[in-house]
């Protein structure tokens, strides 16, 4: 048996190149429309918001996609990420499971996202771009956008989801710290976010509403442009190195996943982590696969939600995407996973799940922080409210195996740590956690206001 | 030019044995003494508070003492920890200087204190102790210890500097996360505690009265234990992993220190860097090493302290210590950098400050957290507060070598990341950060009152 804990690679082995599953795909990806005329949009739309370098990845059907040098010198900062093999947590559970957990909470701001934004902001700055706007929600994102921005001296905006802005004062400090600025949003600086304030003061907010803010501040300002944390083709695609490294690492202990699991919000930590491995299925080389994509009961998109050509944001500024929604207009109670509260999911997540190539499930959130505390007390490691989701879905599988006895391999794609999270958890601990339901009426509605396409 | 950002050993290069300075030091320490009797203590003295194994380890002359195997491999989930390149950070400073910092912020409480925390917990269980008591300044200690605790099903009961239980909310929730509690300290759980909210309702508390409550509790009650984060030489003793750990990192650079800095609270963090490199000052090999010692300019122990025995805690339970100090009754100014607000030090590097082989200064907190900032915006990492008075004086290192041109070799013991400390940063980026003087009134009445011995 192989004991060791760790999987380390050097930095001479941080990925040289991004993985496109769009190369693989057995259908391409449905278009993305305008919303006004309804027709596939084309790379002069999108040029206002974002950069033609990251325009042309979203579209690419290239294999492999290089990692500008720049780019990749920053990630030496903290890639490639541990591998782990989780001996405590299969000791605890009595399991004849193998668990192995990729974490991505070493980077400085805590989790995967620095791993497109270092990206974006270095395209933009190559355009000539020095301002950018993004919406947040738990402030994963938003602060690793600032943080991208140290490196270039590009000013970085972030609308940030009000009811996360003041659950989670010190993501912001952090921001700050980086150089940038956040706002909560529904924020006074937007006609979206005024319109939405004037609806209704107390506003919790949700990713969509902010999305619209952020988008409508750089689609009216000619010196900004903005930036998605996840959910886009190209964000993914950046996200992909995750899921590269971890195949090199389970190399070196001998291993492949029978089950990858992993949580989505936009989709982008977890399709990085097991785009290069749905590959392996798509090739018929790793048949078995099953792929686990693990959501909020409170804001089920795949397991609940329509297939369906909807906008990206509140307001509907963006073009609209072929994905699983709740509807946009739909705001998700206020759970602690901030960045799993979103209404729709990466289109390519959405075509691997339309071809039966990836399933989903979806957990409640007391389930989740019991997950988290055990994961914690044999670990070590305190994870995001986000990552507790996977958490949950790989304890279970764990134990299914237990009752079975098969020793399947079970990889958990852990996103980062809980420290701006202690006070959900002090709820949890307290007794005080609540565990929202599904929210069918609201989800009902919003999905009877659906674009019209075609 | 190595350009290599970042030095990895793989888990089977964690040492697997501690190094005792006691071993070359070309004096022996000073005795330890009874306060009562003024005799140097012996094992019995301290058996009620320590295990067995523990107190030989204090007093041991062995060059080298075991790491117990379960010890090492619970070691495994964060070590060995990685030493840095600042390439970013001598890019912004312009300086011809080689600037290296070795990282203990991934450990999972983000501090080094588990180096010592884990191997306190499983000496104590393996004489059958289940239950230990002890304090925490900033909660990077307390965390550790009930990080440790988890590991061993023994509970742990913190006593937490009561300025830091209120600023920092989070550590006590991290704690409970992992199975301990925690109080503030002054408390009402202990004679020492309810005497000092007799005085004082509203007293900030100190590292040397949060050590009388947590002695006094377990001295009290038989079936408990006391842990130190720091100060004792055992605890010195396990940190010296880290300064093991950048030995092997830095032949791998092949390079060595000129100047190795680090700062000082009870001194564990950094004695655990620099004790395996004192032993080259030592023995001829390395005359020229320059090891600068940094602590507070509001609690300066080495730089204006007496060198003389004193109490560790408040209250005056401890056994006596021949270290620097600004007198037990001293209480430090509300700082920022907890774990670095202590009177004492550890008597380890007081007594290699007698024999000219290290050096101190003293650094003002505003200028500890301009460097903090500068450190995040070029490395990436946000540092604790404490840390960043190292980091100050590192930055000024290399600024020197920059006037001088000299292309000297700086080594930065890095002991832990701030992200429980936002409201510190959130402080300083306002221009609401207190820069607290040398409090020299108090700092003499307190010496006035240093216990008679001899």
């Amino acid at each position: 048996m192989d004991k060791r804990t760790k999987y380390f690679l050097d930095e001479e082995s941080i990925p040289t190149q991004w993985y496109n599953i769009q190369a693989d795909l057995p259908e391409p990806l449905p278009p993305v429309l305008h919303p006004g005329t309804g027709q596939p949009v084309g790379p002069a739309d999108l040029a206002p918001l974002f950069p033609m370098e990251l325009i042309k990845q979203e579209v690419s059907t290239e294999r492999w996609i290089d990692i500008p040098e720049v780019v990749r010198d920053i990630y030496r900062l903290w890639r490639p990420t541990t591998l782990y093999r989780a001996h405590r947590l299969e000791k605890a559970l009595d399991t004849p499971a193998k668990i192995f957990y990729k974490y991505e909470g070493t980077s400085p701001p805590g989790s995967h996202k620095p791993n497109t934004a270092v990206a974006q902001v270095y395209y933009n700055k190559q355009e000539g771009i020095n301002r950018i706007t993004t919406e947040t929600g738990a402030g994963q994102w938003g602060s690793s956008l600032c943080f991208g921005g140290s490196f270039f001296d590009v000013e970085i905006k972030v609308y940030m989801v009000a009811i996360s802005y003041h659950q989670k004062p010190y993501r912001r400090i952090m921001m700050e710290t980086w150089g940038g600025t956040c706002v909560p949003s529904p924020s006074p600086d937007t006609n979206s976010g005024r319109a939405m304030l004037e609806k209704d003061p107390d506003c919790p907010g949700s990713l969509g509403l902010a999305i619209s803010e952020a988008v409508e501040d750089a689609g009216t300002r000619d010196d900004t442009h903005y930036s998605l944390g996840s959910v886009l083709n190209h964000v993914l695609l950046h996200q992909t190195i995750i899921g590269l490294e971890t195949k090199k690492q389970l190399e070196m202990a001998d291993a492949y996943p029978d089950i990858i699991v992993g949580c989505i919000g936009g989709g982008s930590n977890y399709a990085g982590m097991f785009l290069p491995f749905v590959k392996d299925k798509i090739d018929g080389t790793k048949p078995d696969l099953r792929i686990v994509n693990v959501e909020p009961a409170s804001c089920p998109t795949v397991t609940k939600g329509l297939y369906a050509y909807d906008f990206g944001d509140v307001a509907g500024l963006t073009p609209l995407l072929k994905m699983h929604t709740l509807g946009h207009e739909f705001i998700p109670p206020p759970v602690h996973a901030g960045g799993l509260r979103y209404h729709g999911m990466a289109p390519i997540i959405c075509h691997l799940h339309k071809l039966g190539l990836v399933e989903a499930r979806a957990e409640h959130q007391l389930g989740t922080f019991e997950a988290g505390v055990q994961f914690a007390r044999t670990e070590g490691i305190i994870s995001a409210p986000e990552t507790d989701h996977a958490i949950r879905a790989t304890i279970d599988e764990a134990l299914k195996c237990k009752e079975t006895g098969e020793a399947k391999t079970i990889l958990l794609a852990h996103s980062g740590h809980g420290h701006f999270d202690m006070a959900a958890y002090e709820a949890y601990l307290a007794g005080k956690l609540e565990d929202y339901a599904y929210p069918e009426e609201a989800i009902k509605k919003a999905l009877a206001n659906l674009p019209k396409t075609g």
